[in-house]
């Protein structure tokens, strides 16, 4: 019996293969099962070009495994591709036979350009910006590029270069010798020789990474204190350290996992020359690339709408929040930020989308309500969002109410330590005011401020008329005034 | 603009007065706003039994605040009512004619036997448990006593003491004496002495508290490393504790909020007498009382439905879970439960409520689902659970699946730390054994225990065909044969 709900994707890669099982919910994805298994497929590519009986027979008792859990999805949910190294594979229809008659199931070897272009879905669903960007996806034994707007792709290349390939290639002695990485980088550099024009040319205003590699660099950047940007001179810093542990074996930087060890320095290099190359200014994580891109590619709807809008959407619908509540404090919020830093739009989405969500804790329980909308937030997948908007968006739902908690504010990478508070302060003020949760009831207010003072301005008359939000403002204002950002309540003579 | 989901319940107490606003959400009560004012109601209370002007004005002032808010609850959904000291002030009209015209709401000044009815319901459908019970609230300035099965009450009492005016009566100089407790439990037992007899013939199987006074001596037992089982030995240990500290003034035990000082010797005392009259073995904090019984009875539905049950459902409905998936891991787990330990009925609800909850998690995100169902479980209003079936729970589903976690097996305090092992194993092979999600592919198994051995049995030949099950039940023998706890995995001849 088929379970309608489900969908899944199986990639074959060069290093890994992998199976990503979802359950459709509310318009977004729940991830039921992440498979994975270290095949080492491209370790078996002879020098005659074919595929070594070995590196099948590891490829087919993974298959094994998938196969159990796929007889329970929908044939048509279900995409299965191989890349890189299937693609260069001679004896590759050996492999795909049995292959199928394992899985029960086609396995479609992707070109290299199908590939890039699905990489871009799964980035463009997951990752937020808006504008023309540059994808960048380092796999085992290819390097796909490609530059696109919202979901369209416009530019896109998949290039014979990868981490186990550049592995085999330049690291094979195990030295981290600069000898070796000036080889890698330089072999990629004129890989990159032929495309990098059209690239330079057409241009592009952000920087998207997906990948192992690219993931566990962030990852040691992280466990080393630094913000998610991703910049040449931290990867050159970054090799210094690997060099200065002499030999893969001795390996060891905070924040590397083991198994990712062997392919770091190759796939590290191929980075440095895709930086300099291109000059890349600075790149982020992609919450997403090819799996979930043959994923959304099977629900393929909605795919205009902008992913943190639609990310928004999803855990109104699954957390059943008041979305006209939520509305009225953003709304609310929106306009005292207006009024007190005209200059300020760039601040107004973070602030509207955790007005939006400020509830989210409620799922759990009242009390430490502001505390699980942070955990929640800190842990869910958020499509959309970079690691450090979701930092910014869990400090201000911690700080809607109660006590100030000022550490996350200040720990937070999105925004200056000041703008955070502001944000804090205007969302904390805007729930205040909207506590009546009904149309027509929040107050023509004016706020103003001076400094780090703020003066809010209610009608005249207003406070004694409105007993607990005039009750709750005057707490506020004893609150803000206590953390050295002072309050002040007044009405308009 | 009236709010259709809105329910609010007000407590005009003797020590407080508390404002409850409830959303219906999925048949649950997400709490929305409690606001709660100290208007020390039973201190304005003359020798004449007149309430002085002052008190009636703290008490005006606190019903401003919550008019605010009442304005968008429907007129139906709204319950005021006013207990022990409005009972017995003989110029109550005064104060209700003020009252009611600013909440623009009539205030209900219900009696005793009322009093302790609703507070019967709130107990019964927030707290679990079958049988006859024994509940008991000790409030400002009344007493109440329910003997009740299921939803009805079949025995009601409300005394005229409170840990409010036994303050008055027996610590008004501040001597935390010998003499003092024994004046003060003294003169509770003598009031208790006229319905004593009824209760002990009636009998009960459980004793439940609500009230501020059960609270904080759950909260001080719980940062002394107790359990949450109230005792008569442990309450004379705390009156010694409470001895030693001399005077009112210099009142402080590691647990005790600073707000319930005055009223905690008091509050002890008469639940000391309480225990001591009635025999009462033990008793647990109840998960509501007054208001949550106005509120349900406005709710008014499913009355007669289990409360685990009831608290299941909802989860089920509000973190969107796949009912058919929870209900086949439970299965699995109790046919598990019933082979290995044939007496092991009352572990039975338990494994069961954890298998049908398992994935709770994945509401938030799959990677570490088992830490955020053990977060979520944790943290959540559980109606129908006590404390520590929350605890173990949340062990439970911390430790459904990778490495063991044992600490928190071991910390709960619901079964034996052997039990809950067996428990957590027994749900692991359950969500394995079911990871088809799909009717008709659980295989029959038997298990068998020697000791801590667990031995499962497959059919012939089932491993060979079921490589993902196999591969992972053989890493699931591993993990539990190398935490000491010894599983082996058989085919049957």
């Amino acid at each position: 019996m088929k379970n309608p709900a489900l969908y899944a994707a199986i990639d074959l890669g060069s290093n890994s293969f992998h199976m990503l099982v979802v359950h459709e919910v509310e318009g977004a994805c729940r991830t039921l099962a992440k498979v994975k298994r270290k095949v080492r497929l491209a370790a078996g590519l002879q020098p005659d070009g074919s595929l070594d009986a070995a590196a099948m027979q590891r490829g087919w008792d993974c298959l094994r495994l998938f196969a159990e859990q796929l007889q329970d999805v929908p044939a048509g949910q279900i995409r299965i591709v191989g890349t890189a190294t299937l693609r260069l594979a001679r004896n590759i229809d050996v492999f795909i036979e049995r292959a199928e008659s394992i899985l029960g199931h086609p396995v479609n070897i992707i070109s290299g350009e199908e590939e890039a272009a699905t990489i871009y879905q799964g980035v463009a669903w997951t990752s937020s910006g808006t504008g023309r960007r540059l994808v960048i996806d380092i796999g085992g034994a290819s390097t796909e590029l490609i530059i696109g707007e919202s979901t369209s792709p416009q530019l896109l290349h998949s290039l014979d270069m990868g981490c186990v390939t550049w592995l085999r290639r330049h690291f094979a002695d195990g030295e981290l010798s600069a000898h070796n990485f000036e080889q890698a980088i330089t072999a990629a550099q004129q890989t990159l020789a032929s495309v990098a024009a059209a690239y330079l040319k057409l241009g592009w205003q952000g920087c998207i990474g997906a990948s192992g590699t690219v993931q566990a660099i962030q990852e040691i950047m992280i466990s080393q204190g630094e913000n998610e940007q991703i910049t040449l001179a931290k990867l050159r810093q970054l090799q210094q350290q690997v060099m200065a542990c002499g030999h893969l074996d001795r390996l060891q930087l905070p924040g590397l996992q083991p198994e990712r060890v062997p392919v770091f320095p190759s796939g590290l290099a191929i980075l440095i020359a895709l930086f300099d190359t291109l000059a890349i200014e600075s790149m982020v994580l992609a919450g997403g690339a090819l799996r979930e891109g043959l994923v959304y590619g099977m629900l393929g709807r909605r795919q205009e709408c902008d992913a943190q809008e639609r990310t928004a959407d999803s855990l109104i619908a699954r957390y059943q929040l008041d979305r006209s509540q939520g509305e009225r404090v953003r709304k609310t919020a929106l306009r005292a930020l207006e009024q007190v830093s005209p200059n300020a739009a760039p601040l107004a989405p973070m602030l509207g989308w955790a007005a939006l969500l400020y509830e989210l804790g409620l799922c759990i329980e009242y009390k430490q309500a502001p505390e699980h909308a942070a955990y929640i937030i800190s842990h869910i997948d958020l499509p959309g969002f970079t690691p450090a908007q979701k930092q910014l968006l869990a400090a201000l739902l911690l700080n809607q109410r109660d006590e100030f908690k000022p550490a996350p504010l200040t720990r937070q990478s999105a925004v200056d330590t000041d703008q955070a508070i502001l944000l804090a302060r205007l969302l904390r003020l805007a729930i205040i005011l909207c506590l009546r949760r009904t149309r027509g009831t929040v107050p023509e207010f004016h706020l103003a401020a001076e400094g780090h003072r703020l003066i809010l301005t209610l009608p005249t008359g207003w406070s004694r008329q409105h007993h607990l939000r005039a009750s709750e403002l005057q707490q506020e204002a004893r609150r803000q005034t206590e953390q050295g950002w002072p309050l002040e309540i007044m009405e308009r003579d």
